[in-house]
């Protein structure tokens, strides 16, 4: 496992006053909040004000995603120095950068001179950070290099980019903008990393990347992501992966029982095969009994059962990294508030849900391939990706239909069935997120 | 006349708190509300906040919408089992979908399972009401009929969509969204019925149907159409309306004592012709006296006296129910809060105001001709519709000129003049509502 | 100077009391307001809130825009009677019309009667003022002359189109909105009309005007155009205008070194010519010691040092008014809170500012040539108004860029550097007018 150090942020911001904000300074959204929250039920969906009100989409982003660790991007996305993207969650803009000696910078995205966007585009490869206002200049660290005539008693170590911290984890970036960012994510990390590990993303490349912006609150997206009750929506995915996921055996519709029988042999062969060659197949389920929430595990997948396909068979013919065999499943990884990934033998899918407003969500969605692998010639980028490019806008479609009625007064918060357990647990963890936010 | 039997709301909805509304809850917004209801003046425009702030727009909906009776639609829109219309009114969405029987069940347009929208057509025809969502599916009178995999103690019966209270009046389907209606209204359909039933609406069909998303207000769309001082900007309605409608003869400008002149005979004869027939003529005039408010007379039309067309003459040769006469003129029924009706001998038009939010209205207009009329041989579309589908869209202009108008804080609420009376009795109406509210 | 008469608003609104708007009555507003005024430190950018609050900028139209003067158009844009231009701040809308007898009348554009938007054109030429909506018809000085049907006891004499106060100085058109407007501006005007009145507006035409929607809060717009350290992103501008504007000697960067002895070549010699002709040229240096903050100054232009030409040659072969050269270099004025000027001898440029919304701003640009002069002899319209209509883009892309930064939750306002000093000033003005409004 390689763990970035983690990179402070500069002294300058602990000199800021905090800026009165509308939300945090609004008792009366936090009361709403607080009354919302004491009387969520277990196994009952969120009531429309979470799904609703601006200022509670302002308080997920100040206890969410001011406080917590959230997956950003991975290091395929930025392979060589100079590379960058910028990430936005709400009005945030955060610049990831690789710096000459390959590690990863966090800066945020706003010139210290008088605040203009430093980068504008989502990704691209630069010398130094030049503003385009004022031409304030600042190198891959963020430390400011030049700002003309800015007068004697300047110092320009005081207006370097303000620090986010990041972490690495087996090649995926986290970002955390609290100051102190909690301590149970480092050791959810080493418990991930070797799983990630085998598909060794360093040595990816990206062979795909798509953005949806969802019309719902990003908390319909990942409760959408954490069951397969809507599975028959997904008809392209259900060729290659059992839709009966998520079910016990006595909750397995007449129409999937063949189904049921064929995943459980197959997941018995996979185990078996992941046993023999080393690979770490075992369910770790912590999706709200960890600060740092997770849930991970290795899926067979049906027919040929090595990818995404309508046989099951690879979709790219050059494994990943040093694994033995294309037959590994899927090695589906869950991580709360924002991600979820696919690992495979042939590619791995990263995904990452960005909240923008209080009914919209940008979903980023990554595919990744062997870095030597050629498209048009080991694989072609339309099959790739087909399958989840068709997912993803099923799951838009669902999301866009939930929000639409969840924000209706005639609503009422109903029951989740057992086969919808972690989209409960994915609640249950960002309600008690928010309780200890407004302790 | 016939009243569908009321349909009450399951048991479901009173076992769940309210959710905690910001509008609810916002006591500044409610001591606005109170302030403005309180310094009101008669026969004086409403002032700028009625118009232009989200929270009286709010407290419009919960004060007014979901409290009383609005007109929806007319059976004509769903004439067979399993036809369906989407009603909307701010945020919320209430399906009407014709039963076996041919009653009409009234159902609130959310699944209770997530929350998802289930019917997303304005109109359509459904067997069962599935959700796309995780195939829930609900029978015609909203009862569940299947979950897949919802667990051992999970009780369809408490499941069903939540009801909302309809009822038929001689064709006409209004709705109301409160647990309890108001009492009124039943009432006044008894005094309407009678005016109505004539036109025969059970057995007419729909010709056209015109959407319109006006940029105003919807109380700006209700007071414009209450009134004919503006009818010189209605050059095509002028050609059959008399545009001295609420005008006292002495208030009469100058250009109008000639159409003043006719119309005095045109009424004259109208109501002998009505006598003769035992055709309803008299005008019940209580917009602002009662709760459910009513206005409602019969008007002679200019020229041939029959319909809206250039000359007066039919627009459509076919005679609605048993009528005996096409010189009929335009039995005109108003209704508080939200809608107005012109009764002709060869056709109906409905009209209904849904608020979409504190600047947009949307206005749907539908035209109703007997149902055995043949479109191309019996009446032309486009030339039944010519003069209100224009009439309306000079109406949008005039509406959206006043919301920008209304909005500036250069406004100032000006005197209504007498011809104004239903304005202000509207006005008058919606004030007393309101007062009721908040007290 | 010709200084019109101040129109002094008719009685009517006096008897109206304030709507209660939720700005004003929101106590929790206010107080952030008041704790973001005290804090604000000198020579270093305002916090966020004051580009990205909805209710900071309800009280910066309401503190600044309807309390002072501020500059609405030329003269020239209204040349005959009957023209008009309409004049929108926020959701406020004035008419300025030319009289018969050649003075200018400021109205509210609202009808009297139930709010209808009056005009709603940018400009145009009417007879009288003729609400669209019941055609209540008013004269050129708002006067009521025809309302309908109005009832006995009505008075027309009550309900003229409001007035607003207007000052035209030489030329140049300003407005207030306040009762009372504050005194000092007509003393400042005494100052400045000597140096706009050589360049004798009211004797020009408008050879164009380009309106721009800048993404941004009107001040980001007013401290772009207060300094010239991005100068080096106006390549065009830089053709002919010495970009080290506002430095001092020791600050200026090595490759401006040139362009600076340049510079104080030439502006010594325009002083020279200035004086010689009795043209003013002096600085006037009160941007935030008064009320009415003022600017002025005359400075040389490069190259042929005639106009914003790529060579500084002219660009439209008429002077203006009687002026006796060419070579005047740029006449310089900058008045708070929304406008500033360049006085060329061969034309004029306006610009004007008006807030739309937090994040919104129309730039109105116009440029003023004499009035003989002819398009396609005299000048071309293409070329007279390249090098800003270039320059107009590019800021707009600047505030752009700095308002998505300024509401990123990751900014910190940072230093002016000290050729900012005019950024320094404005900023304090708005400072100093805020702390008086909210006292």
């Amino acid at each position: 496992m390689t763990l970035d150090s983690v990179q402070h942020t500069s002294a300058a911001p602990a000199r800021r006053a905090a800026p009165p904000s509308p939300a945090a300074e609004d008792a009366a959204s936090l009361e709403r909040l607080r009354t919302l929250l004491d009387r969520r039920r277990r196994w009952t969906a969120l009531e429309s004000p979470f799904y609703s009100d601006p200022a509670i989409f302002a308080h997920d982003i100040a206890g969410i995603f001011d406080r917590h660790w959230f997956f950003a991007a991975s290091v395929a996305e930025i392979p060589e120095p100079g590379d960058f993207v910028t990430i936005d969650v709400g009005s945030r803009s955060i610049i990831l950068i690789r710096d000459d000696d390959g590690g990863v910078n966090a800066l945020r995205n706003v010139c210290r001179h008088r605040g203009a966007r430093v980068l504008t585009e989502p990704s691209g490869s630069v010398g130094n950070l030049v503003c385009a206002y004022h031409s304030w200049t600042y190198g891959r660290d963020g430390s400011l290099i030049h700002a003309a005539a800015a007068g004697a008693d300047f110092d320009p170590g005081c207006f370097g980019l303000r620090k986010v911290h990041s972490m690495t984890v087996a090649g995926l970036i986290f970002l955390c903008l609290a100051p102190e960012p909690p301590a149970d994510f480092a050791a959810v990390a080493e418990i991930f990393a070797p799983f990630v590990e085998p598909h060794d993303i360093p040595r990816t490349k990206v062979a795909f990347q798509q953005e949806i912006v969802e019309e719902g609150n990003w908390k319909l997206v990942m409760e959408n992501n954490r069951e397969c009750y809507h599975c028959d929506g997904h008809p392209e995915l259900a060729c290659s992966y059992f839709t009966t996921w998520g079910l016990e055996e006595h909750e397995v519709p007449e129409h999937q029982i063949d189904t049921w029988h064929r995943s459980v042999l197959a997941d018995h062969e996979l185990r078996e095969r992941c046993e023999r060659y080393g690979i770490p197949w075992q369910v770790y389920d912590a999706p709200d009994s960890r600060e740092a929430g997770i849930r991970m595990g290795r899926d067979a997948l049906d027919g040929d059962g090595e990818s995404f396909s309508a046989t099951g068979r690879r979709l790219s013919e050059k494994l990943l990294g040093d694994l033995p065999d294309f037959r590994l499943g899927d090695g589906s990884l869950h991580l709360q508030p924002n991600s979820w990934f696919h690992l495979l033998a042939d590619h791995v899918i990263t995904f990452a849900a960005f909240p923008m407003s209080e009914n919209r969500t940008l979903v980023r969605t990554t595919w990744l391939v062997a870095d030597d692998a050629v498209d048009g010639v080991d694989y072609r980028a339309e099959d790739l990706t087909h399958v989840w490019r068709q997912t993803n806008i099923q799951d838009a479609g669902f999301v866009g239909l939930t929000q639409r009625g969840v924000t209706d007064p005639g609503y009422v918060p109903g029951p989740y069935t057992p086969t919808e357990h972690q989209v409960e647990a994915f609640v249950n963890w960002y309600t008690m997120r928010m309780q200890e936010y407004i302790r």
